[in-house]
């Protein structure tokens, strides 16, 4: 009987047992924002790891951060084949505003084949398929074909603020030859994806000043430069009538996408004009000879985020203003550096400043892109894991946004990253009712098993970034 | 005896009774914007119309409106000779903050030769000297050398809303030659001016429109139009970088300024670097080819006086704005319309306005341009006037702003109008410790004596527009 031929044997067995149990870490309301659920972050932690324990996991500790703890469990005895180190989190969102969810959010309910409750896609029920996953193939094989260390952090819902530091303090403890994260989405229904790289983030807050106040425009007007004016002189200097960023050096090091990309890409028919009827735009707007995926996945952008100066309230007010700002955010692509883009847009700025005012540069944290490249053994391997189970093709995608720990696990230990979602964007994460769609617990659990051993046919050097 | 003589003596022997007098008047707490004081206004409308009868003035009337009354009085006996309108208005601005007034606002005292009360400058300080200086005519010469009529409104302070009503059904009784308004400044102590023009005023509020709502920049960024960057587009389309409106047909039909008047602005040796001192500003901007006197005065403007869109708190949202708007302002000259200026600013936006939003303009409340001309007799007959009683040159002036009440009162009636103001900016109109500095009462009514006999020597032919 081939692995997966058991592996669907022991989930179908199981499926009432694994999802009662899905339900008592569900029932644990893990909100890390609200110091009022500090104790049921240790309860969730430890629930966590005692059921890691159960399944044979090793090495499990309760590790202490500044904040939440860290669960950590390993499985080393594959000798010679390669480490997973699966990256999740057991803490969840707050559940405001209460009155919205249909059941309780922390009393998981089943409807429909969805499993209602806060956590249920994002993250503990991803987080508990890995743990099963490992509990079914050490049941039905007896050992694991790869070895893996799991890292589940009680912090990614507010920003994983002591996690970097935990990572960087136990490089040899989560040394491995790649990450696997399952806390992203797939492409739709029925449609697995596998994520191989995300946009990084850089920013700026301009404010201009001209004069001390604010003057009257009748008095001073057409003799005295106004901030507003000379704001938008500078915000309206960084595109072109296209979209194109006009900072110079901005797309430097922009890696050219690949003809196997574009082919990718192009294979997921994506429907543009289905998206402008959602976001009731009569035209999308950006980069010429790029195509609405490749704008969002492997091209950097330079967004206006706000913008504030002089009288906002109703009706007229005849003021020149004296101060005016605004935020501006650029989501980069590899190779792009964070730092560097920040120095060429304060050149930019200066160079496009108009006469008779001051302005003020700051900026904002930044975020570096990353990338697994496309053809990595890893990544491909994935996608093969889900065309057995989900027997429809893979898409491979890349992310616009940015998932910091991403890109804080791929600058500290520099594996290469391997994002398997099993959620889907109407999940309502962070919203009320949440919930995860059980055909894909279901056959994500197959997928995950398999992938360990897809994972099992490559040595260490193989799966080098 | 000259009649400045008889003037002179005639004021210096009433100069106590008179300021005693006029303390009466500003004892009377006439708030027009208070509805606490409704009674008050009649009570300062009834002194008024007695103080004016007691001089000899004819047909006072107390003349209902909407709102609050306006005083009428005349005295017509010139036969052959001009007439004057004289406006003003005994109304004045609300008295908050109480507690920053170093003696009671309706309490009037005289500290350091200046007139310390609500009102004493803006506007019943300039009223009175109108009334009295009748009384000094009459006495000194038994009659006027013209023929005058008051026109004192009492709702000046809140936009005269009822005035325009007023004066367009009593076109009969307020029929003149000339307007003369007391309710201006002086370019500076001891430094006389005549207004000769104001600024008129147009704008509009520009609202963009993309998706349906606010997006995330990194699922769309690079792909959907940022509405502020749709906007700052449209706003820096307006100006170009030396500050030249590039609104299509915009300075089409600007009177342009004569030597002649160019040459009595560079007489009032207008000290620029001051200005940029005073203002904090390392240079003025302004069209290129003008002093700072020229762009306030002579040149229209287009400001924008705000902006508005996407995320303006503390820090970071990686927001891509749906919505973003701006308010703009034109000051308008002679002979700009203000229907055709916002139709031009309608076809510029609509021009500039970039794919992917849409754009809503509203239009807000437009006042014209006014001007009589620099060489109009009645203007160089102020300045006559002025400079026999100060001794130095007179200032022809233009202001920057625009006092809707006049530009009301030109389309209405379409006389001369002559601004002689005998304020001083420094004396906080609208603000605690207003106060009027009593040499310009005591200069200014032997000015308004010497006018009445300076535009006798004048025919109404010769005082047509």
């Amino acid at each position: 009987m081939s692995h997966l031929s058991s592996l669907n044997t022991y989930f179908e067995t199981k499926r009432e047992e694994h999802l009662e149990e899905l339900k008592q870490f569900l029932r644990i309301p893990s909100i890390s924002a609200l110091s009022d659920h500090k104790e049921d972050m240790k309860t969730a932690a430890e629930w966590l790891a005692e059921s890691m324990k159960s399944v044979g996991l090793e090495n499990v500790s309760i590790d202490e951060t500044k904040g939440h703890p860290v669960v950590y469990a390993d499985w080393m005895h594959a000798e010679g084949k390669p480490t997973l180190l699966i990256y999740g989190h057991y803490d969840v969102q707050p559940v405001d505003p209460l009155n919205l969810w249909e059941s309780e959010p922390f009393n998981p309910q089943v409807r429909d084949n969805k499993l209602f409750a806060r956590g249920a896609s994002d993250d503990k029920g991803q987080v508990y398929m890995h743990v099963k996953a490992v509990e079914a193939l050490l049941q039905t094989e007896g050992k694991l074909p790869v070895n893996v260390k799991f890292c589940i952090e009680g912090e990614e819902e507010i920003g994983s603020p002591n996690l970097p530091e935990y990572v960087e303090a136990n490089t040899e403890k989560l040394a491995a030859d790649i990450i696997v994260i399952s806390d992203t989405g797939m492409q739709g229904p029925g449609k697995p994806a596998v994520c191989y790289g995300l946009r990084g983030l850089t920013g700026v807050q301009i404010e201009v000043k001209g004069a001390k106040g604010d003057l009257h425009s009748g008095l001073y007007g057409g003799s005295v430069q106004n901030a507003i004016h000379a704001l938008v002189a500078v915000l309206d200097s960084f595109r072109d009538e296209e979209g194109t960023i006009q900072v110079e050096g901005f797309y430097d090091n922009v890696r050219a996408v690949t003809d196997e990309e574009r082919a990718a890409y192009a294979a997921l028919d994506f429907n543009e004009e289905a998206l402008k009827e959602e976001l009731g735009v009569n035209a999308l707007f950006g980069e010429k000879g790029y195509t609405h995926l490749e704008r969002t996945w492997v091209r950097p952008t330079l967004e206006i985020n706000g913008v504030f100066g002089g009288f906002s309230g109703e009706g007229i007010k005849t003021v020149l203003p004296a101060e005016a700002g605004a935020k501006i955010t650029c989501r980069l692509v590899p190779d792009q550096d964070p730092d560097e883009i920040v120095e060429k847009l304060k050149a930019h700025i200066e160079k496009h400043k108009p006469v008779g005012v001051t302005v003020e540069v700051t900026e904002f944290d930044k975020g570096k892109p990353f990338i697994t490249p496309f053809d990595h053994p890893a990544i491909q391997a994935a996608g093969r894991s889900y065309e057995k189970v989900y027997n429809v093709p893979t898409a491979y995608v890349r992310g616009g946004g940015s998932i910091p720990i991403v890109a804080a696990f791929d600058e500290i230990l520099g594996y290469p990253v391997v994002l398997m979602g099993f959620g889907l964007a109407s999940e309502n994460f962070h919203a009320p009712n949440e919930h995860f769609h059980l055909e894909n617990f279901d056959q994500g659990l197959r997928v995950i098993g398999d992938y360990y051993h897809e994972i099992a046919q490559f040595t260490s050097q193989d799966l080098k970034k």
